[in-house]
């Protein structure tokens, strides 16, 4: 029998550190690029805006009839023309002369200004007030100020938000190559594991892991691939193994992780060439019993049987491996967080970290107040009760109620 | 001309909570329903567990035989058989004896409690030795322990996450009822808008606002319906937002909400029946010129043509209200936050809710720095080089350098 190497939470994630495989790349439109992570930088071909264009509405002026301009010492200007919208400015603007235009027009020769319409009256079809000075450049964007012809306007490694799309849409950049979605096998495991859609006989249990894993997969911008169950049987689990390694970028094996009597998943997986036994056992609360198998440059994770662990090892530890393998780079982390009151004293013990699940209420001072989830902490109701979870460090003996915690909503 | 009448971000806030449509219900799988929103409540039909198991490897036993026990002066007791996974416990557990059970595993008849593996030792095939006492229930899960038949797992309005449909799957529920997705028309306007595609002639410029706002709903939850631009006409406004009316849960105009020359959206909106115009400017920076007008139950909103706007009112103001579109209740705010230091103070004007944008970078310490970015803020390339958005109250004047800040991540 295998004995547990139990590591710290910090050692575990600083092994997980180590390079991924780099996935193919596809091209992919714009509208189904969001959330997708871009595998080539994008420059842009062109200069954002390609004319200067005003961001109010009022007067194209030249800045210098207006200096000294004041309500009871108005300027005035002939009102020359209009810009239309979507047309190149035709009019030019001369010494004393405006012209009307609109936010978004194309600023017209001869001006360097645009003076707001509030700042302005017209005294006749011909002739406008302008009550206030405007400096050179002021409501002007010039050609390029937004961006430059031959910037980088999004890096490798950026996971595409609305506006990195709006920007490749605005220079004309209709399709992002992309890495394809990295795709992670879930593969449930134990002779008690029967599908959510049996009955199940005495002794046996629906298989939880599964769906939820999948889900947390997806959510973490993985493409989940739900393997069948697999029963405790080593050749069989070895075949499994073999047709998610050869087929998937990830695997995830849900139980068979702790030192049980039928559990074979660290054998059969040290038992592939290139295996070589990373984690055995994390120093955390739930989820002690974890696997992380290398196999070349890939990772295994054996992953707790109980839910519970899966899906709290999951998000500690599988979901930044799977960022990075996804080949988004660094930034700062993508955690949803809620700061609260500790409604209630928790106490932990030393040398775990420990994930406290809290459920949210508001207070009567609007703030959050995070109360810790009583009860055993293997039930799965435990987690459909919380809203998150509070990271206690190892280091830390608990935590006092009225404290100021960060919940990470799940 | 309309005028606005500046309303404050509370202010729309409020108006903005008024009822929403309630969409159809669909039954879809729980493979496939991650994320989305459940419709009814999901009472569990069994107990779960159904029977009781043991949590630990170990022995089952009669605790009141383990009483007392030390590793000086141990407990013994007959091991009488082993409990198989999957499988009803076959062998019953009497006094002074001791079955061998994993993690899992269906506790014996007899047994109440179960001592872990590493506080005993074997002493030969038929005799073990407990060096601790258990408590009766100790490392034992009862049938219903974690959920009970009858009780609610998860209710209507709840955006289902893996823990979710993990309960499902284990009370044997396979597909659930959900709301189906709102769909949200993103309607471009102006003369000056030209496909993405389409190489602009002078004066026009690309959309952006389009394929950024499709991608900000699809992140919220919504199903984006892009509409082809619709060029300053109100004739063809008022057909392209009939037709949306008609076909989609939600509206959005980009563009013609401010007071132009040529904007006809507040117009052509209040010409319908029952139009009700909720919101005409917001004090908000940036963002002002933004309608709101309602139509019977629904409401439509014409955002800022310039899409640093569009995308900031759309955080701010249509996703909470697309939030409660899609059926989704109540619960704690789901952006995701970060808590930065500000790293240069800055100054706004009061009177307006002002969303700085800003830039993260980890400090020495291991916190985060919030850079505010610099530059008119109405270019997009400051929501590209921006990380995420600190609101400043429209009653503070600015923030210092050295705050800290909650930075909302885009």
């Amino acid at each position: 029998m295998l004995f547990f190497h139990v590591k710290s939470a910090g050692e575990v994630r600083t092994l997980l550190e180590r390079p991924v495989p780099v996935l193919a790349e596809e091209s992919v439109s714009l509208f189904a690029a969001a959330g997708r992570v871009l595998a080539r930088d994008v420059v842009a071909p062109i200069d954002l805006p390609e004319f200067p264009r005003t961001v109010v509405d009022g007067y194209a002026v030249r800045a210098a009839d207006t200096f000294g301009a004041s309500a009871s010492l108005p300027a005035y200007l002939n009102l020359v023309g209009e810009v239309a919208m979507g047309q190149p400015a035709a009019v030019a603007v001369g010494p004393g002369e405006a012209v009307r235009i609109a936010t978004g027009g194309m600023l017209p020769a001869g001006a360097d200004a645009v003076v707001m319409l509030e700042y302005t009256d017209v005294v006749d079809r011909q002739l406008i007030e302008v009550l206030r000075p405007v400096a050179p450049g002021e409501s002007v964007v010039r050609a390029g100020d937004d961006i430059r012809a031959g910037e980088v306007i999004a890096r490798r490694g950026r996971r595409l938000r609305p506006q990195d799309l709006g920007v490749c849409a605005g220079v004309g950049i209709t399709e992002v190559t992309l890495f394809r979605l990295p795709l992670v096998a879930v593969m449930p495991t134990g002779d008690e594991i029967v599908l959510p859609e049996q009955t199940p006989q005495s002794g046996q249990v629906r298989d939880i892991n599964t769906v939820a894993l999948c889900a947390a997969i997806q959510q973490a911008g993985g493409q989940p691939w739900p393997f069948p169950i697999v029963h405790d049987d080593p050749d069989r689990l070895r075949d499994a193994v073999h047709v998610a390694l050869a087929t998937t970028d990830l695997l995830l094996i849900a139980g068979g992780s702790s030192v049980g009597t039928r559990d074979w998943t660290l054998e059969v997986l040290l038992s592939f060439p290139n295996a070589e036994l990373l984690v055995h056992g994390i120093a955390i609360r739930p989820g002690k019993p974890v696997i992380v198998v290398g196999m070349g440059e890939r990772v295994v994770f054996g992953l707790p049987g109980n839910p519970v662990s899966a899906l709290i090892v999951f998000e500690q530890f599988v979901r930044p491996y799977l960022r990075r393998l996804a080949g988004e780079s660094e930034g700062p982390a993508a955690t949803r967080t809620v700061r609260a009151v500790l409604a209630e004293s928790y106490g932990s013990d030393p040398g775990k970290e420990d994930y406290v699940r809290v459920r949210l209420s508001r207070g009567n001072d609007g703030r959050w107040a995070a109360h810790p989830v009583l009860g055993k902490s293997t039930l799965i109701s435990t987690m459909v009760e919380a809203d998150g979870i509070v990271v206690v460090p190892e280091n830390v003996e608990g935590l006092e109620a009225g404290e100021v915690v960060d919940v990470r909503l799940f």
